[in-house]
């Protein structure tokens, strides 16, 4: 059973804090292991990221066979079902739609001093999207970093997939051909991200590197920061659903165990203006767990983390919520956008009974790549705006110099830096001498 | 004397690829001391923060001292001269009005499937300034860092400035009435960031924290990451200026050593289709060294990194450019328009000869905090779009989830995501119930 909390009992505000503080992550620390692969890599290149291939991934490789070969992406492709193809596509299509609404405009403009300003939005040229195997090896995440970077017009794109045993996932090398994506590589680890990040005779480097991983690629990833951009270090998956008493108590049991069964450290709370509606999914979260595929995973998830929350009224329940700030936000009442007036932080809202948040990690075209773990506090999920940066651009005229050269000058001074005054006052002096 | 190369010699990519590489900066290691601050002050709060004031800064405080009062604040600013007030009031006005355009707009639409889609922007609750103090305690840092924040709608800014010994900078403090900065704490370091991330009894935790800082406030920053955001941790400021013969030695020769009076580590490149405007470039550097207050920073910082490149055309120059992804970059040429176009990477862009830098460090309207040590690649200048964040949304009708549905339910299944699968299965069923 997961905690059951009341808004209205005297001790809520502790237990509340103790849910906020939970720490449900344990990660390893690998960082001296990380450290020392990223050395290797640089040190030796492709001798090193072949060697740690076969260590960790029994897998033999040479610098010829390092990437997949057209023909082998062909025919893994061509084992693909059809319905799974044509869900992929769908996929595909409505991932790219909602994404090309995001690419930023330039701006130019002339101000009241006559100086032109404005900025410009590049792509990154080059970037590397990493993607777990085993388990976590999922053809959807191919998409939702990739073609964020294809939007973007990233000229570049590849990937870098561990395949243990030589074992691949043909939709993973399906939503690659899918999204533009121009080079995958059966690599994986630290290796793998040191690789992207400071190049080998074989893998050229790239500017920006995304994707989740186990502890060794996060670890990675905050070492080669700063070297090459990172997205997010994602953390275990959350799910917050606010419902009322007009839902079916198992459609949102299934929605609270869509998270939970991703990973024991998963979190799915429920609040609602309900108490006997809390009860009556928790009851139909236990039946569901008698059959689901992943009761192993699902089950100890909502036990040690998962929570029913009954407040007063729904507006105390969007107060909490936003102070969890969670992932994935559902909400399941009567008036869906009056209430999502009031949610401050959150990765992803879903708006009505009709929109499992499900919808949303394959097919609805917003990114599944969301802030985590409070992050939606300060930060978003994936978008095209992760692969572009932007240059701001300013023209001076003479006499736009002359309206306001001379508090840059003022400045400089009060500042100490006497030659940035000088570059603005050997610049008024022409012009001043021009006017005499 | 700078280095001279030419993209004729022989030996060019070696030595370009060199300079490329070149370690400007070596940070000390005082991670160890400051995960020791950090751990401190969220054990011991205020009376941590006061100590190591006490210790770090020679300044006794209360809780109750902490922060400037408001007739502290009021008694410094009526020191500010009037003609550094006004040119700081007229700065803010031009910073505000450039970043106001910057502010995102929301989206909603429907799509084919009858789904309805979109996002939405919404301000960081609280955010957090580091304003260093002593030499680099700069008030137009103020501006450029907590403007931003002010015009995406932060709720509650913050500034913390350590005021070694006492001592307080009148500008800082009206910079910070300017532009909206709800308290100013005198404290500094480490324990200053791990103040702002983590909350005291006095001081209440943001959400995002920025500014530039030594290297304790870097590590700090560092290792606060994913608790609060954090904007770029800034290495020493870089200038590249691109010009041709057209150009008065002189000013270019300002321009240059406007970097380079920064830092002893800053870093100023020349690169110009004529050697002699070269050599007469650097011949100007020689002859302001000579009188320049901060030569004893500029002349180092010139000598051990400064470049003199000439290149064949204007359009290797842009090439070479684009490879150094430049924090600042001039283009003192004819048509800088037409040579911006070939700019892939840099931080922000100075066209045409009545442009120096030192305008955008301080009133063009720009932000003055860029990407440095070729971050430019896969990183942007301070904005407003880092004090906001985005919330995807979608709304499914019931035949928008007949229309999509089953294809996310097919990849659930490809996935072994059994419960991602039923919460869509859920509510398909009912609807097929419907129907018959």
């Amino acid at each position: 059973m997961p905690q059951f909390l009341d808004s209205s009992d005297s001790d809520f505000e502790a237990k509340f804090a103790a849910l906020l503080g939970a720490k449900r992550e344990d990660s390893p620390d690998v960082d001296d292991v990380v450290a020392g692969i990223i050395a290797d890599v640089r040190a030796r290149g492709d001798d090193a990221v072949i060697e740690l291939t076969t260590k960790f991934d029994k897998l033999e490789l040479t610098p010829q066979t390092l990437a997949f070969s057209a023909e082998q992406i062909e025919a893994e492709c061509a084992k693909v079902p059809a319905d799974e193809r044509a869900a992929l596509e769908l996929a595909a299509d409505r991932i790219r739609a909602y994404h090309e609404r995001q690419l930023p405009k330039d701006e130019r403009w002339v101000d009241v001093s006559g100086a032109e300003l404005g900025w410009r939005w590049t792509p990154v040229s080059a970037a590397g999207l990493y993607v777990p195997g085993g388990l976590a090896s999922y053809p959807s995440s191919v998409l939702m970093n990739a073609i964020p970077a294809q939007v973007a017009g990233v000229e570049r794109l590849i990937i870098c997939a561990p395949t243990p045993g030589g074992v691949v996932n043909p939709l993973v090398l399906l939503a690659a051909k899918l999204s533009g994506v121009d080079t995958v590589y059966r690599i994986g680890g630290a290796q793998a991200i040191a690789a992207m990040a400071y190049g080998t005779d074989t893998i050229a480097p790239v500017d920006k590197i995304t994707g989740p991983g186990n502890a060794f690629v996060a670890a990675a990833k905050r070492r080669v920061f700063g070297k090459v951009g990172i997205d997010m270090i994602a953390g275990p998956s959350e799910i917050l659903v606010i419902a009322d008493k007009r839902n079916d108590p198992d459609w949102i049991a299934v929605d609270l165990l869509s998270q939970a069964e991703h990973d024991e450290s998963a979190q799915s709370i429920l609040i609602t203006d309900d108490a006997s509606f809390g009860r009556a999914v928790a009851q139909a979260v236990e039946t569901r767990l008698e059959t689901l595929e992943r009761r192993a995973i699902a089950g100890p998830s909502w036990r040690d983390f998962g929570a029913v929350i009954t407040v007063r009224d729904l507006a105390e329940a969007a107060e909490l919520s936003n102070r969890v700030a969670p992932e994935h936000l559902e909400l399941c009442v009567e008036d869906p956008e009056g209430l999502s007036q009031q949610i401050t932080h959150a990765g992803a809202i879903f708006l009505g009974q009709w929109t499992p948040e499900a919808i949303g990690d394959y097919i609805g075209g917003p990114n599944h790549v969301l802030p985590t773990a409070r992050s939606a506090r300060f930060s978003s999920g994936l978008s095209v705006m992760d692969f572009v940066k932007r240059t701001t651009l300013a023209r001076m005229t003479p006499q736009s110099l002359k309206a306001i050269g001379p508090a840059a000058e003022c400045l400089a001074i009060s500042e100490s830096l006497e030659a940035h005054g000088l570059s603005v006052r050997a610049r008024l002096d022409r012009l001043n001498e021009g006017a005499s």
